[in-house]
């Protein structure tokens, strides 16, 4: 099937998770493949060919195959522009991408597992060195989001915007390696009102978890 | 001056270095205010009161204050029509995202001078530890990019495209950090053809280093 959409996914990767999210906002079906970065398996030659870098996600669409998670939603926003992620709007759509770029290019590259495993295979730091770790980075980040946040709404007002996709799995994430999120009141109540729509929770990792 | 464009800088920062190439290719004047990263500007009242995460570039433009420098460059690009660093068409736009993201959103954020100097207060790392760390992350994401490369031409084809604004600073880093570039011939080429441009020349860091 030539029209077929396919998400090479990971159930537990942020990067992953904000495509997930994307493609349930626009009505976009999709069919995941499943690639186990525990397993190892972005480093076979198998998914090399797909993609050099052997991260995921990758989306293979309309005969492209398209890596990052941010070029992917750019994509699937022209492709599906209802409802928009990117606002029209040059310097509402500049304060959409500096937000999502705080979270994608500030926080979560410094959480990645990979990075994880390196810091404790090769450079021999122990859990509470990277719980510290984890717990500066994405202090960071968060107070930023913080400090930017509005007291109601969306990052994105009204409607979910691309920064709304990228703080859910952010803050998943910051949950799941013990970061206290009690500090940014803001951003836990945008949380939980993007948690409450059903394209949002039905991306969540443990609702797409393999059996 | 209403309408001055004044940038945030760091002379040696890779992300501000993108957004002067950007400025210069459009032909934009900008008023250049350095904030000494090695002194801890960045962390001071008063340039926390501009951008709360405390990081380069930041650029007040049209009464705006926008951070984030691929942020920074989609709102030239939409303000500033010509030349274009972003493509119109979606998959082509997808590529130019996702070779920047692979350098902004994969290896710059694992280089940055904070997190260095985290791996060598805070974790106890030696210069050579840290070198392993930067050839690792470096050497990761330009084999990616090489392995996307064309053959002739730049990243953009004809024209530098915003991948290409991002290939400058990060082929200069890997020359400062003393990661071998000879291992990537396709953009050892095109970086040397986008440095032969005077918008790109302007723009490296021994060009702007205040006196």
């Amino acid at each position: 099937m030539a029209d077929e959409v396919v998400l090479h996914d990971y159930w537990r990767s942020s990067a992953a998770y904000r495509v997930r999210i994307a493609l349930n906002l626009k009505g976009v079906a999709y069919r995941a493949v499943e690639v186990d970065l525990v397993a190892g398996d972005q480093r076979g030659d198998d998914y090399r060919a797909l993609n050099p870098l052997g991260l995921i996600p990758l989306l293979e669409i309309d005969g492209h195959r398209i890596s990052q998670s941010l070029a992917i939603i750019d994509y699937l926003d022209a492709r599906f522009p209802e409802p928009r992620l990117l606002p029209a709007d040059p310097a509402v759509r500049a304060l959409t991408w500096a937000r999502a770029l705080t979270i994608a290019a500030e926080v979560h590259p410094l959480q990645n597992l990979r990075v994880q495993q390196y810091l404790r295979h090769e450079m021999g730091q122990d859990k509470a060195a990277i719980d510290g770790w984890l717990q500066r980075w994405l202090g960071d980040g968060l107070a930023a989001l913080e400090a930017s946040a509005p007291e109601s709404g969306l990052l994105g007002g009204s409607a979910p915007d691309l920064a709304d996709v990228c703080l859910v799995p952010q803050m998943f994430s910051a949950r799941r390696f013990g970061v206290p999120v009690d500090a940014y009141p803001r951003l836990v109540r945008i949380d939980a009102e993007l948690n409450a729509l059903p394209a949002v929770a039905a991306a969540a990792p443990d609702r797409v978890k393999p059996a």
